[in-house]
């Protein structure tokens, strides 16, 4: 049962004892919404992490970090500029459009769900400042990619040159940002690039239901302020929003939990170099199995969503035990 | 400290252990979203609760949850018949303008925040069926009302009867429905009414972040799950708050805690019925006092809102301790 | 049949000659949407008028004239001060919720439908800069009013100022803005007052279905020609109502055309002065008179709306008949 | 300067004689809105021309023609499945997500900018009934194209059988329908098809600014109407709307215009059936012309649109002279 769970998908596993612990040591009642002692740190704790000046907003869910941060950057009338597996335009049941009230996702390419300043610029010059045609406010990259791909720092910095050139606010969904900054090695700041929001992911981390979304602009995150209140998403005892992320922050657990997702996941890897789709760069792992291979596994008791017709996706948590990862592996190879 | 925030606000009360140990009980990984047993239980113990079928939905927070059940209601060019002094109206940031997408609050007056028949009718009548007008489409009360007032099973049944005779939707906004089902002593039925939805409330009552929406018609509820995703309102671990309402359910804790802040508000009530601006008829208790009573107050630790320039508003939560009450009470009457 | 639509409304009157004759003069291909030469000599024709830079967009209603207007000064989480009885509030079928994406109208009362300095402070002053709260981002105000009221220079000038301290946006609604600077014998600059963007109507005055909105503020302009675009505002063969608007503005027909409607208005009113609910200073008369006096005028050939139980209101417009307005005026004074 | 202007695009033809004539014979004073005699007389022209029952809303433009009838089939939270290219998606700057309210616009492929059977399936059957994704409700086609191509009778037949099989409602974009059912020369019911709403375009085709959204459903077309007005779509002087609809259904002048258009594009399209980029099913002529090409006409008086780098576009309108359009071919084919 638990094993089953373990590889469908991170953002249904467990909460990390630490996130559990400092929870209960917030329970005494302090000023309700994100007036206790734990919401206020966050901004000092952010800016930290990050060398710079950062605004910290908690909210429950990805979507609603993304969609609140974009919101910020893109009016009604324009687009934001995004891959088109994007987990915005595939995955969020149209909040994109609710949140932004109507504006719209404008599809790039590019392989592994990563954007090149090629790509958004085969988006944008053909658009002319013209009414007729919804313009770009925005540009919105995941790091990691829908594929498990990171970007690397000098790839953000050219896409953030990009859409400063172009007048576009730039966003990171950072639902595995943990990930991707565990693999790549370096610093919080150069995993998020010269963004103007993060979507700081926790939940699918180890957290129970807080995201973070940092912004690098105290204008827009003034903004959100109102903007989160109005979607409902000002929780009133948000200081156990606040205490899940903070104990994330504390002694880097953050990347500690990434880094034990990404393991496991590099094990499976290496036992099916030669079935990956997409090299693994993050705590996924999609590999080319056919109907009869994936059924053989879940006889086996692994659990995994299908990824098309012919491949699987396995996801690591921070959880996964490495038993389970090598077992897994060895049932991969063995196929 | 402890104090101090124990009176200004039900809504930062601590989490009750038993929702604490239901939470921990639900670490194991299951699906995600709702897909676990835990949501899946919903439906049926709030059916059993209340005698019929039900559809209930999580949200993590009352403001998401009026939101999503009266856009089942109201169509964007309608309109919601309320309280002038309603939550949706005065405290929600315009969220009703967002998740209605424009929709309208039709402002009706009554006594205690609490609408009549004829208060519903005073708004309604005039509206001509004509483009030039918003017409309604909805009707939502709160139970109990912003002024701690509780409708009694036979005006909401009138409420019912008219919002059905004119088409409208019947939303009940039940923040602090335990604390009116307390009070009046009657089945969780009788105290919601005819209703076509209510928001029904756990965080003010010691639950952490989770209320229920209930449904009283399957069609509007499966609205209300698409509309839930699109609000960013779907957390992916939603078994952590499907643990919290079941756990309140468990033993009917929920009205266990509400019989507590009541009796805490009662207590309070008791010493200043002369000063009392609206009867006691939940864990509210308005009173009247000068800006130097009010500091008087204060200064012995006290904390609470003001309300207006010669009133206070104090409220109970399920924890507040009756010697704390007690001596509230008696600094109130030594004023 | 002429007679008795002559006072019910203005908005139906027939067309000048003089429009009629500017559209069929641009009647020969021009390039599409604003982008003809009549378009674009608006600007320089309503700087002429306003004595300062003005940028003109023509749309067929003044509902789309308002909305757009206070959509470039409000967004979707903010609040706009008008008349309780405000065109915006009560007749536009809940067009402010939709162009303004759920912003909301926080209403202010006041004699005449007009607003005032301290009526404007009653609402905006309790509203503490906090998320649960809607903020006031702009002022709306209708020169005339719904009551036929005309703002003078000198009170404009004070709710300017009022907006500007408090950082509002400020628009004025010109339905009948004509009528107004027409009462008033002052400029078209004094009877706008320091307004942001003015709905001027001509519809009402002579036009077929061209109102003008004039921004006093560029960005404001640019922002609303995305804005118009995509409400389908932007029509297609756009020079026949910038005919319209051109038309109207030659030798000041404007102003003639309701000084013309005025003075049947005061005709009206002259021989009912101790019936009048408001004084008349536009081309609008509210007079008291019961059920079977209507009746009696109804049998007479006359039409016109009523107003509540015990009342009527007579709308005079740019060519209502000398003799027909005297013999109004007759039969009311003989009833 | 009049050459120019005629292939640049039909959308700026002037309006057709009998089009004045109706306009001018309207302008004695009805009820306003859509309250007169002509608006009235709407819903049984259109029901007889497509021989089953029709209600007909006028509006000022294509635009709001479209969007008004997709909002009747499509929920906020819902997507609208169209060609990638059609006009919804790629010309009305994002007034779908407007009126929508945030809805989707989901793209699918096609020869000519037409979509098939097979080109909504390969959109809509991917798309699980999952809260994640934007499920589809409503289908939209252009008739003629968006490259001036005609649906047959025995394809719109068989989408709209698709769009019953999958529940979805079914819109035809008709800004150019006259082109597309005089090119069939089949009844307008056929060149329609079991659409639920038809946008029929009249403005690029000798009216001035109304286009008519014909119903096939009262009740889709009762919501329409208040959308129209919340959307300040419902212009107080209707009846000159009406009037021009009217003119064009008169003695079938719509038909007759549109033949004229189409004759002078096949005059053209026959001059250069070798350089076609479509077959030319419509007014519409899409001429492979290289820069210097297009150079050369232009130094000859002709206007067109570029149509990317390689290709130019020539429309024809009602009033193109049958001698320009001769003209036209002989530069062409001299090229």
């Amino acid at each position: 049962m638990v094993r089953t769970a373990q590889f469908l998908s991170d953002n249904a596993a467990s909460v990390h004892p630490a996130v559990w612990d400092a929870m209960r040591a917030a329970d005494e009642a302090q000023p309700p919404y994100d007036g206790d002692a734990l919401s206020k740190e966050l901004d000092a704790r952010f800016s930290d992490l990050f060398g710079r000046e950062a605004h910290a907003l908690w909210v429950a869910s990805g979507t609603a970090a993304n969609c609140l941060a974009l919101a910020t950057m893109c009016p009604p009338h324009g687009g934001v500029v995004c891959h088109r597996e994007a987990h915005i335009e595939m995955d969020e049941g149209g909040a994109p459009g609710f949140f932004l009230h109507g504006a719209k996702l404008l599809l790039a390419d590019g392989e592994g769900a990563r954007l090149t300043p090629d790509a958004v610029r085969a988006v944008v010059d053909p658009i002319r400042p013209d009414v007729h045609w919804v313009q770009p406010h925005a540009l919105s990259v995941t790091q990691a990619s829908e594929y498990g791909r990171a970007y690397r720092p000098g790839e953000l910095a050219a896409l953030g040159e990009l859409a400063k050139a172009r007048g576009l606010g730039f966003h990171v969904d950072g639902a595995r940002f943990a990930n991707a900054a565990a693999f790549l090695g370096c610093s919080a700041a150069e995993a998020a690039g010269p963004c103007d929001a993060l979507s700081f992911g926790f939940i699918k981390n180890g957290g129970m239901g807080a995201e973070a979304i940092v912004f690098f602009d105290g204008e827009a995150a003034a903004l959100a302020r109102w903007r989160r209140k109005r979607a409902g998403h000002l929780q009133s005892k948000g200081r156990y929003l606040a205490a899940q992320i903070l104990a994330m922050l504390d002694g880097d657990l953050w990347l500690a939990n990434a880094r034990a997702a990404n393991a496991a996941a590099a094990e499976i890897a290496g036992a099916c170099a030669d079935r990956l789709l997409h090299p693994v760069e993050a705590n996924e792992v999609f590999v080319r199995v056919s109907a009869a291979e994936r059924e053989a596994l879940r006889r086996q008791g692994y659990a995994f969503y299908d990824w098309g017709s012919d491949a699987a996706r396995f996801v690591a948590a921070w959880n996964s035990r490495a038993e389970d990862a090598s077992a897994l592996a060895r049932a991969i190879a063995a196929l």
